[in-house]
């Protein structure tokens, strides 16, 4: 029921096309984002697309109908595709053996190293005159930031360009809280990364409270001075930061990848727009798979993939895994690079590539099994199919955790699952009839939107090439100091008030008692 | 540039005609609330409309696109429209040559009086057994409710059919905040009712803070109290009011009656829906008044209301009013019912009623004097016209703050303007280009959203209609406590953490001293 809005506002109708500058942030990011990039295109925009000589995956040797920057930074994408493959399989197969301390310092580790290699980007961008004045004279009318990476918005600020955010969320909010100044009330909001619900026992409420706490400590500690330090630097002024003040405060809009349909209900500001699920689009016919999803009759097939970055699996965890498949009625496809299982079943197919939202899409899929990438279970939600989520690292347990709350998915420990419980989640949700009618009713709440979420996100970005940014819904908190902010002097200054009355009246009081108590001893004496 | 959405979400389009029951309340409230009755209306829906035989607004009597459905009670139309005024002319002419004292005395006798009419037609209403019974038959989809007449909610709670909510807001934002869940964080959001802005001073900021803790304990004690009790007998259950548990807590969608062009940036919900403007259309040709209007030549007209609620001016106020404007190079156009001033001028005419949103519209139109009202400024900023505010009572003070606050008015005190006063606001919105230009602004702002308000209004009682509710907008927060939902549980037990490990610290680190000191002393011995 998604309306489309009048094309009155849109560039070619308004006549009105403007330059866009884009820095993105690569991986699933990019796939999104690459989304409302083309349909700006496509509205007649001109885009330009800064990206370090280390991306791996824009293609910005061969003609493309976005012009590329390219910021040329040390080492090859190579290396920078084996650092990603090693993080990932760290994060996969080696962090789950480790202790929680080991665990943290190899994170911590790779955090360092991403750390420093973002900064090397951002040295060569934005210390790097020629570049930026050739972007300056271009005299873009929006910036549209993946702050996922840091310094999109430097180089905004020192372009003198508003801009805009795409963003799923931030470690713990923390981005959000501070520079967006998102109210994230702990009682019924989950921290990301947590992995909670909005509905929370006290120990989870305590667990939240923690998170937040740990959250803020971390990334103050690890990040936030750093880039301040760094910004600081570049622009030549001392950014007062006491909480943070990455440049990100100055976001006209907020464009989050989830909608209520994935979201818990929450408060949020007017400069925050949830476009989850802009990049779905309707199953078109499959060609090749076509034959063999027809050949699993009545009982349908299952959709299989981890995303591309899982590309391996340990053997033996790859040999359960098929075990519990081939006990299935269903056909499966599987998006799987590794070595072909030995217990692989007849009816499950491998293929190194599936066209996830087709197949998801098809009127005989009855289930997805996926590790719980915002993408693909958008792609779920808009067709209605029920998962089972095998959630590994970054958002993907909060993700599965939303999912699991609304009734829609079931949860399996990727490190402790054996086959017996892929088996049984997957049969609870094929044949328990309430996952799928919570699948189609997350899909009827996504379809039946005022406007299309991809065409939200194009409006708002169109919005701020209009008007120069998008102030007038900036709430005035950006203003305040913290402590401002939380009312702390006001407070404080009712309990002053508060304290000197109890202390006069007492005093008063005081007084008066010993003066009745002279008066009557006078009185005796 | 506004877009209609995709008609495929109109009743017509899916195929849903529904059944509206509507709970509205009388004067500018109902002239807004029309707007969106009248659209759902064209789009086939069934609409009853529930009133009390004392409105004196609705013409039930003569045939109507609208089914009226009448709750008899004692009084007439007369005696309730006498009422009415007597509050009107006792809050303009009265109420200010009143002590604070008396004025806030007579204001708790009008408010008791009304307190007690709304009971009558709430107890009329819900005790008729046989009005229940055919509402309860004609099983409506949707409620649409005015909350600030109370009893919409408990109806629709009786006939258990969902409700949405229209609202420009509360005294003191009670009922959204504790009702609706609505974050309200005194340090930039002003409550309202305080006249206050986004960007407040310490002193402005404990005076929001005051007022917002003097509209807790007022309207605690006088107003939800005896609404729960009323609610809890006709329930036939106790409801739980720690703090106010109206049944407007079951809000499926609030349209609140503003919108960002007009709104200080805030947080809200996602069930929360700006809509303010909807009323607003583009002028049409004016007949009788054209030739008046164009005899003002480059220097333009001032279009002058104090609403359809002021009829009677002091004749001293109204005869300087009109010797302000009669120096004015201006014509004016002043709706008046009152006695006509000896000091009118000769650009000067006085009208029974203005087409206020046509006027508004005109070319020549270079102000408009407002009391303030929400309708008349959405026709202003629709029409992008600067304002001078004379507010009296209720939002109208509000509402011109925002105005002030956006440049784009200029405010005169109704109880101590003098003549020049008046002039000299009229001549500083017609002659500092800033007032136009912010007026302007606004105007832009308002017409370039994605989608109309009123069809977003639509829309949301629409989709109420078709998924019988809109749970997954509704947050978390309301199945928790008071003190649950401020984390005051967690907070207190994270408080008790640190202090016993304070004092367990403390307790070893002085038995640890005294171990040493008495170590020492016997070593000394």
């Amino acid at each position: 029921l998604l309306g489309t809005p009048a094309k009155t506002f849109c560039c070619a109708g308004c006549g009105f096309c403007g330059k866009v500058l884009v820095w993105p942030y690569e991986m699933s990011h990019w796939l999104n984002l690459k989304i409302i990039l083309e349909e700006l295109l496509q509205r007649g925009h001109e885009l330009t697309i800064l990206i370090s000589s280390r991306s791996y995956l824009f293609d910005y040797h061969n003609p493309s109908a976005f012009n590329f920057e390219v910021i040329f930074v040390s080492g090859t994408r190579e290396d920078a595709e084996k650092k990603v493959n090693e993080f990932l399989d760290a994060a996969v197969n080696i962090m789950p053996t480790l202790s929680l301390w080991e665990s943290a310092k190899l994170f911590q580790n790779f955090f360092l190293e991403a750390t420093e290699q973002f900064e090397e980007v951002c040295r060569k961008a934005v210390y790097n005159e020629s570049l930026m004045e050739k972007l300056r004279e271009t005299k873009y009318d929006v910036m549209v930031i993946d702050p996922v990476v840091p310094c999109g918005e430097l180089v905004a600020e020192l372009l003198g360009v508003p801009f805009v955010n795409s963003i799923r969320h931030s470690v713990g909010d923390i981005i959000e809280r501070y520079c967006g100044h998102l109210p994230v009330p702990p009682s019924y909001v989950p921290v990301s990364m947590g992995g909670l619900t909005d509905r929370m026992t006290f120990m989870e409420r305590l667990k939240n409270m923690m998170f937040t706490l740990f959250f803020n400590f971390v990334l103050q500690q690890y990040d936030f001075q750093f880039w301040d330090q760094f910004y600081s630097e570049a622009l030549g002024k001392r950014l007062c930061s006491i909480v943070i003040n990455y440049m990100i405060i100055l976001t006209e809009i907020w464009l989050i990848r989830t909608y209520w349909d994935f979201e818990f209900p929450r408060p949020y500001l007017p400069n925050f727009e949830f476009v989850g699920g802009l990049h779905c689009k309707p199953n078109v016919c499959l060609q090749e798979m076509e034959d063999f999803i027809q050949s699993s009759g009545e009982d349908g097939v299952v959709v299989f993939s981890l995303g591309f970055l899982v590309k391996n699996l340990t053997e033996e965890k790859a040999n359960f895994i098929a075990s519990a498949l081939a006990q299935l009625p269903q056909k499966v496809l599987w998006r799987y690079k590794g070595k072909k299982p030995a217990t692989l079943g007849a009816n499950t197919r491998i293929f190194d590539w599936l066209p996830q939202n087709d197949l998801l899409g098809h009127p005989k899929t009855k289930a997805f099994i996926t590790h719980g990438g915002t993408n693909g279970i958008y792609e779920a939600i808009y067709h209605g199919i029920p998962m089972v989520g095998i959630p590994m690292f970054a958002d993907q347990p909060d993700n599965i955790a939303h999912m699991k709350a609304k009734g829609a998915a079931v949860e399996v420990n990727f490190n402790t699952m054996t086959s017996a419980d892929l088996l049984s989640a997957l049969r609870t949700v094929i044949y328990q009839p309430s996952y799928k009618e919570n699948a189609m009713r997350l899909s009827r709440i996504h379809h039946d939107q005022p406007i299309k979420p991809l065409d939200r996100a194009v409006f708002w970005i169109e919005f701020v090439m209009r008007h120069k940014g998008a102030k007038h819904l900036r709430p005035a908190s950006h203003d305040l100091t913290w402590f401002q902010y939380h009312s702390l002097d006001v407070i404080g200054f009712l309990l002053a008030c508060v304290a000197t009355v109890i202390f006069t009246v007492t005093k008063c009081c005081l007084f008066s008692c010993q003066k009745i108590g002279t008066g009557k001893k006078k009185k005796r004496e």
